[in-house]
């Protein structure tokens, strides 16, 4: 069981809901994907049933998606700044890629969204897998997986020392002295590794939360360990409450053996719950969005996740046997969950396909909202989860009834929160301040 | 003339006004440079006296500002993003950098911002001259101006052809059928140059106004063949009526050369407008401002901006010699002005901080509404302006006045619309929409 009394949830927001047919349901209205005001209101939503924070993925291609979906019209972190101004509390969190971006601009514009929303930016850290990422930024071929951790280890660690940059309390704006910044208090970082040389300071002073939120998603053998070091919530795809349980374990040891708490890193699994007044009516809206699953389509975004041309291959037969997994270079945790999922030789191409739709290999469950605060309690007694990612099928409907029908049965159990107790995303998610690497540091250059 | 019969004007804004003494004076409130809430002020401000754009500046370091002054807080894309949501109408402009981003990364960035303001966005294009930015991107030493031109056009072509990658009508968003973008209609870019490969297509459709406006600002030889080339606005300092004569002429002739039209470019000379009943008083107003600079932070901006080290040189004597224009490798337009400033040797370098606090080189102007009005109708009906670039010393008063008091002079003469006419930042600016180059081909890829 967790060490905390409540658990922390993060609706993981994506055009018109998750589901890959979510737009073409009636409970959509498939336009909204262009529409700010949309988003605006899914973060609303979200503020109401008092969620620590909403979530944004991102790409850097169109890939296999351009016909059939409706994805990554807006570049994140300007979507949740769109949204900071129209909340007050809930948190904002933005992928952005260590791959093809450089440690300054990043760093700056996630502190900006941090000023802009009073400290509650977090930045969910990934690293680029894919051939179609890498030919618009000039790379050949699918960057190596170990290179792409070694580049986001040293990128992770010289944009902390760039939000270490500024000490709390450098900002002194003092009209009569004439001095806005203390430069005792503003330090060059002098960064000079393999990948990147960077002077500094960051031209942004430090936030409110001290800096954004560190979120990380990958489960693979890096990734892992990469979270274990650096994250402080992580987004991850369990199936079974065993596996949960499993990943679990693993993730808080790896976190105690860096010399953290367990309790600095929270995890977050996923799920896409259908949620109706009996069990019958939410699996039947479940497979209402099963239904209109495009084959074309989901035929090459599986291709695209197993690194394996199935666009030719049968809908009704099984899954053709898959390479090792160490000949993967791409998301290797989500190449291993569908092979698991397929390892009996049961399942068509068209049921996996089904099976997927939902939340891309996330769990969904379809149940009365009881048995969705269940799940989750259970999830989070038995040592599964310190919180939720939660998923909905379609949005807004998809969120307004998680909030309005599951939040109020969690907030009765006393498993969620029933006002903000915080003012932060750091702390809404419970976390200690940051310390600041250079503070009382007086350094030549500024003194 | 201008072939318009009515003028543009474009807010610059700057933390707490364009003044470098600003936040000390009692005209503002210093903390608003970390507000969010300020911006969206002004931004509604601007929209209130039908100006047809916000604009913010940025750079890619602390540089010698640190002490005292106020800049450089917020990532001005992600601040226009939160000033979209709070206006409807106003344009929104911001710099950013060819020489430290990813064409792939900025064109996003951009469009983003295109889709969350319904076609609102601007792009103004500089290159990064300083020894203190290059230094925060793993580069020695300040980059060659030649060298960061050519990256320039290349870096501007390469986005421009990602803003055609989609074409109007791509987004089908057909639910029955399951297509929601036509593949015919979305096309990779295949650029192969010397600095940048990048397949495409950008993954985000092309905006309401077909792509974001090209501004710039570099008034160099360099500079001046760039805008003629790409810019649809020109921000430029010009001191005096004579100069700005010669510039627009030049600068529209250079458009010609390009197989433009003249009226393709607006040509935008800054000005820094001390308003007040009597000249008098406006002129005391503009004293009190000047009263507070600090000396020390001006000679140190005076130092970067001529590169060479003032910090320790008197006050009180004249500027000393400056090297010859062709070993400058930084601003040279600014270089040249502030060179031309000093030329008779009859200015103290503390007279030249003067002259250059309200606006870095700008021209100010201290007089009635009227005088300001007068001012702005003499420089357009003489050929020296399509528009101007309205750097208020203060803010929000500088801006309420310019809008409250200016404005209506102005559309009482017949200079300056009373209406939105358009919804989009080229509409505003009367520019023709924008023809995609890939309009109608069919490459195979898609087919």
């Amino acid at each position: 069981m967790s060490q905390d009394s409540q658990f922390h949830l993060n609706a993981f927001l994506m055009g018109v809901g998750h589901h890959e047919a979510a737009w073409r349901h009636p409970r959509t209205e498939a336009h909204r994907v262009l529409d700010v005001a949309h988003f605006q209101e899914l973060g609303r939503i979200a503020e109401r049933g008092k969620l620590d924070s909403v979530f944004f993925a991102d790409g850097l291609a169109v890939g296999p998606r351009i016909k059939h979906n409706t994805q990554a019209i807006f570049e994140p972190v300007t979507l949740l700044s769109a949204i900071a101004v129209a909340t007050e509390h809930v948190g904002l969190i933005a992928t952005a890629s260590t791959s093809y971006s450089d440690p300054y601009t990043l760093a700056r514009k996630f502190t900006s969204l941090d000023h802009i929303s009073s400290g509650r930016a977090g930045w969910n850290i990934v690293t680029s897998a894919g051939a179609d990422e890498a030919a618009n930024f000039g790379v050949d071929g699918i960057p190596a997986h170990s290179g792409r951790y070694e580049r986001a280890e040293e990128f992770v660690d010289v944009t902390l020392a760039l939000w270490d940059s500024w000490e709390d309390g450098a900002v002194v704006l003092d009209p009569e002295t004439g001095v806005f910044a203390d430069p005792g208090k503003v330090h060059t970082i002098d960064h000079d590794g393999p990948r990147f040389r960077i002077k500094g300071p960051l031209n942004s002073p430090r936030s409110a939360q001290g800096r954004p939120l560190l979120v990380q998603a990958g489960s693979s053998e890096s990734g892992k360990e990469f979270a274990a070091r650096y994250a402080e919530a992580v987004f991850t795809a369990q199936r079974t409450l065993e596996q949960g349980q499993e990943f679990y374990r693993d993730l808080k040891a790896r976190v105690v053996k860096h010399g953290r708490n367990a309790g600095d890193l929270k995890v977050l699994p996923g799920i896409v719950p259908f949620i109706a007044d009996t069990e019958e009516e939410a699996k039947a809206l479940e497979q209402s969005f099963t239904d209109l699953i495009s084959p074309e389509y989901s035929l090459r975004q599986l291709s695209t996740m197993l690194g394996v041309d199935l666009t030719k291959h049968s809908l009704d037969a099984p899954l053709p046997p898959l390479p090792p997994l160490d000949e993967i270079q791409g998301n290797k945790s989500r190449y291993q969950l569908v092979k698991d999922l397929a390892a009996d030789g049961s399942l068509t191409v068209r049921q996996l396909i089904g099976l997927l739709g939902g939340g891309r290999g996330h769990r969904t469950f379809a149940g009365t909202p009881e048995q969705v605060a269940d799940e989750l309690q259970t999830w989070f007694e038995q040592g599964a989860a310190d919180g939720f990612n939660i998923m909905p099928p379609y949005l807004p409907g998809g969120l307004d009834d998680f909030v309005d029908r599951v939040v109020p049965i969690l907030q009765q159990r006393g498993l969620f929160r029933t006002e903000y107790t915080a003012t932060t995303l750091r702390g809404h998610y419970g976390l200690a301040d940051v310390d600041n690497r250079f503070a009382g540091v007086v350094d030549e250059a500024s003194a």
